[in-house]
């Protein structure tokens, strides 16, 4: 990845073709794990998902916080905070503002739109209400719960009265884990030799609900280790982004054994929710019971080196990429 | 598998651990693609999955129709026509009647208990109906489509207007799913090279409900090929029962491209549904919308190989094994 130089003017053009466009100011850029996987896509499901987020000599596709410079669009004016889907650039032409909010709430750090009040925080609740379901002192496992999502799922829980374990890849973000975000239990699983062992020592009686961040060896752990009538949120599996070809799961006849449900979910499906979730959201966010820790990278041209370190588990938190304040 | 000879008195005995028994007569046992899986199960789910369905020097533990001989339960009387979980003897004494159900209808051939009308039958309906959620005019594959239940869940799809495609392992079979049951298209499995290219054939658009028999390589080739928000209703995972280490299913990531719903379920789950489901099935059956093929085994002494036949495939039709005709 590198840096392009180029001069444009802060005016959506005149032709035909950019009615309803509006002309961007790119604030901050979001780091988030779906952006590795998309590369593997087929072109089958759904019109978002047929987004190109990487191709050459093009800016990087993602979510961003931004302020209208110019619209031709008439729900948004100059000077309008928002979020939605932008480039990797100091100035965005948007011609398709379908997946644009207004941001109303500015008593909150504005990054926030791209974690807890963005897509992250979306998914989050999307998947673990509406999903998995939860019931009050059921038992949670989190794997990579250190991730923006995943640190929001377990506050989440917690708030339901759950009990929540969270495994996570080094000591400090175990930590963070149980003091920061409040978790009963967590666990670098680095240092465990085998995951079904380490799922029976924090789960002697099984896990309820599952949110599945990783895929691979970890999901067959979980498969053993489930209740009856357990759910599986599968919202990604960044263990498997790399391989060509996937490792296998051996143990979906745990499915049967526990009837167990397992889903595959998209956020894109719930984004109608986003005003009863911020009602939610925001208040716990100002009373301070859901809390949120960022990764913050100064600059444009260091955002790749961020999000590649997404990827070898050197984020301390929400990745997030500030290209300008205002 | 060996036939013993002894001798009991056809009464319950007066004992008081004896209180609420009843004494049966076997007529119909049904051999199940289930009680070659239930070896394999852990013990950490349910009372009715704790049943030890094989054990050295016992008779087999099944499900069956039977003529109350003798009772002390309240809810039966001497002459009662019944299903449920019983042995594979001539006459069982019971002391848990809790998998009973008593047989009202008796204009349609008694041995449909063990299937269309008992356990496989709510096992289609509550999958199909509750798990699945079908809607008309929905893509619906079937695996192991020939077996007990696939053959229900496969006219109840018809029922629905669904377009129904069902996979067999002989061309016989093949036919008869056609022919007699009016699926859409099948095919034999066995005689496709790759079982994604034969998905793909039959479902061009792809699949929005998979009845998932079979587990394995089939697995992965119809995750491959389902529709957005598809569903599969995970009912067993024959191909899989005599691995110790089972086969991997390598494209779970699909459960995310195409936010597909993937649950095991059980019957012992639905049963309170057994009257409506009756309500709705046994007039189907009366104006012949529904077809049913029995492989009927004549006599207790022929039922173990008729039982080790359906998982070599040589069964044709829902397997029962007659004991006596009253």
């Amino acid at each position: 990845m590198y840096l392009n130089t180029s001069n444009i003017k802060l005016k959506v053009p005149a032709a035909d073709e950019y009615a309803g466009a509006i002309l961007v100011k790119n604030l901050y850029l979001s780091c988030d794990p779906y952006m590795r996987g998309v590369k593997h896509r087929d072109a089958s499901t759904n019109a978002q998902d047929r987004i190109v987020f990487f191709a050459a000599d093009q800016p990087i596709v993602g979510y961003g916080v931004c302020k209208v410079v110019d619209s031709k669009h008439p729900d948004f004016k100059a000077g309008d905070l928002v979020w939605g889907i932008t480039k990797w650039e100091e100035y965005t032409l948007i011609t398709n503002t379908e997946s644009f909010f207004k941001i109303h709430h500015t008593d909150v750090p504005l990054s926030y739109y791209t974690g807890i009040l963005g897509m992250p925080g979306m998914t989050a609740y999307a998947g673990f209400y509406e999903v998995c379901k939860p019931k009050k002192g059921e038992k949670v496992y989190i794997s990579s719960a250190f991730g923006a999502v995943g640190q929001i799922v377990g506050q989440f829980a917690k708030l339901m009265g759950c009990y929540v374990v969270g495994s996570a890849g080094s000591q400090e973000k175990v930590d963070m884990l149980k003091k920061k975000f409040g978790f009963d239990e967590a666990f670098n699983y680095k240092e465990e030799p085998d995951l079904n062992t380490a799922l029976k020592r924090y789960f002697p009686e099984g896990i309820d609900i599952y949110w599945e961040n990783v895929g691979g060896k970890m999901l067959d752990a979980v498969l053993m280790n489930m209740r009856l009538h357990g759910r599986i949120a599968v919202c990604g599996m960044i263990s498997q982004y790399d391989f060509e070809e996937h490792e296998g799961a051996h143990n979906l006849m745990h499915l049967i054994y526990k009837r167990v449900r397992m889903e595959g979910f998209s956020v894109f499906d719930y984004y109608h929710l986003y005003p009863k979730f911020l009602d939610f959201v925001v208040p716990c966010i100002r009373e301070n019971k859901i809390t949120c820790v960022e990764d913050m990278t100064q600059g444009l041209e260091n955002g790749p080196a961020s999000l590649v370190g997404l990827f070898s588990g050197r984020n301390a938190g929400k990745g997030v990429v500030l290209v300008a304040r205002d």
